[in-house]
């Protein structure tokens, strides 16, 4: 990433939707000190989606009910906008039960369900606990291949985009063992998983003409094969049909050494093999800022790229920075959406 | 890393050898540039050794013959002291032959035998070009190898750790295809690898009671076996192994959540599992200053970590930061050693 991005469009976006995922996680906590911060960082209109005591429970704020996204234009200034989702008995901060798994999945569904309707600019979700998910028979690994089933796309087609101030960077396969990661990998994935890429950043950041640069998979990107060959055999033959699609990406690299400040500003966006070989470096700079967008769906999606944090919910602990990223970039996404039109 | 580290002893320690390694490469350029430095960082007394013309090819310094480590104490203050190795015809910055990859190894070798014979305080090797060393028929995957041979050390016992002003990481497996590595771990091989940077810390950071932590091997460090079992399997029991013998040693941690700055000042050494888990940090964070040591050896051993950078060879280009961190580094430690004793 260079320190000349696109300039973003000025466009009157739709309202976001923010799904405040698990009631007892910190994600009402920092959706309601987003609002907070709504003049400071000049955030677009949004509302949550969920329950209200869940936010009472851990912040003094103004919430005002409404029954539909376009009012939350009216009273976003003064209080946070909310639509209501009543599936708990009792919410205890840090406690974690069947019910709020519940109440976190009838807020996503309602707030992905806005989303897919075009009634909102888009749909930014804040973290659910999996194990209590799984318990109450939620079938997928995590909310992006939910919204993406919602939304027809195949999980092939939609790519998990991690974003800081300074790094942009997909992994192109994430949540499996990492001695499995070759069997994962393929030509066809990586091409895929880069079309998706490079077509993500025209559509939701504005770049014209988005460079890619590859990770290699091995130390020192193989040395020509002397220490693996996953770049001869996988990495190399889609870089070369990539590129002759037309498509500016350059690599693959020595993994270690593309991630410093002078090499990220060479590219746009960097593809990684494995989970940690994209998250290590997001996370090892921008750990209370990162952003997890989806792209490849018809629809805006981002999330603050951290869990529910059941340990610290409650104890007003919690940082907002990623949730007030998260609405930022889904509101810029939104605009440059529009823009395209 | 803390801010708070524990504080230098002032001792008189030898001066240091320092090996150019490929006289085509950038090691004489960042070496004479370090004796530059000398008064503004501090640097203790160092001599060259090598072949003086690979210098005078790259740098108008005075640079002053000498013929054993004492004369460098002398005239550090005025001249470049360097021991000569005569075994190169000519010398063109940027364009390796086999001359210059002899000329390297004899200065190894006369610069580790001096360090072996306690007549210096510690080694410095500049880089060496893998691929010419191998062609004069060198038997080691590198100079630390090479090293921890000459020292009758076993390479088991002899450890990687790479240093960077605010990160310490051992990576448990180095040079070995990704796909491989877990052939490669046990709980033999984390365990002794944990005892040898123990040990290395208190002797040559003087840290009198390590904090270590260890890296996951998989994605969130396997969700308790849902992503991979190398935790339950491997890190677990070693870790149980570790802290029974009373080393201070905690995780395995979700590899992504555990070098950012707030996670960095919980620990002295990172261990990690694979060589990009530790180089990916420490290179994102700080490319143009990490020292490899080598911990484990009866001498003190240092080494700039970045390689021969034949491309920019003699146009006044290198950055002499991570040769300047490696003298510095080589220093300090032979001092802990010294005030040990």
């Amino acid at each position: 990433m260079t320190d000349i991005e696109p300039p973003e469009p000025n466009g009157d976006i739709k309202p976001l939707a923010v799904a405040l995922g698990d009631p007892a996680g910190i994600g009402p906590e920092i959706v309601a000190k987003a609002w907070d911060a709504r003049f400071d960082r000049n955030l677009a209109p949004f509302f949550a989606v969920g329950d209200q005591r869940s936010i009472e429970k851990v912040w003094r704020g103004p919430v005002q009910r409404i029954s539909s996204p376009d009012d939350a234009i009216d009273c976003f200034a003064d209080a946070l906008p909310l639509i209501q989702i009543e599936d708990t008995e009792t919410i205890t901060p840090g406690e974690p039960d069947m019910a709020g798994a519940r109440c976190a999945l009838d807020s996503l569904e309602l707030a992905a369900g806005l989303a897919r309707s075009a009634l909102v600019g888009g749909l930014v979700t804040a973290p659910i606990a999996k194990a209590q998910m799984y318990a109450i028979g939620f079938a997928h690994p995590g909310q992006t291949e939910f919204i993406a089933e919602r939304c027809g796309v195949a999980n092939a087609n939609a790519v998990m985009l991690l974003a800081g101030p300074t790094l942009r960077c997909v992994p192109i396969t994430t949540h499996i063992p990492l001695r499995e990661v070759v069997d994962h990998l393929s030509i066809d994935l990586i091409v895929s998983k880069a079309r998706a890429t490079d077509r993500g950043l025209i559509r939701n950041f504005g770049i014209e003409h988005p460079r890619l640069a590859i990770a290699g998979f091995n130390p020192h990107a193989g040395e020509g094969g002397a220490i693996g060959r996953e770049e001869i055999d996988l990495i190399i033959p889609a870089v070369d049909i990539l590129r002759a699609e037309g498509i500016d990406i350059v690599g693959p690299f020595a993994p270690d050494s593309m991630f410093h400040a002078r090499a990220r500003a060479e590219y746009d966006c960097a593809l990684c093999l494995y989970h940690d070989q994209a998250l290590i470096p997001l996370k090892t700079l921008h750990f209370d800022e990162g952003v997890n967008m989806t792209l490849g769906l018809p629809i805006v999606r981002t999330a603050p790229d951290h869990g529910t944090a059941f340990s610290i919910a409650g104890q007003n602990l919690a940082n907002p920075g990623a949730m007030i990223a998260a609405i930022a970039l889904a509101a810029s996404a939104a605009r440059y959406r529009l823009a395209a039109l």
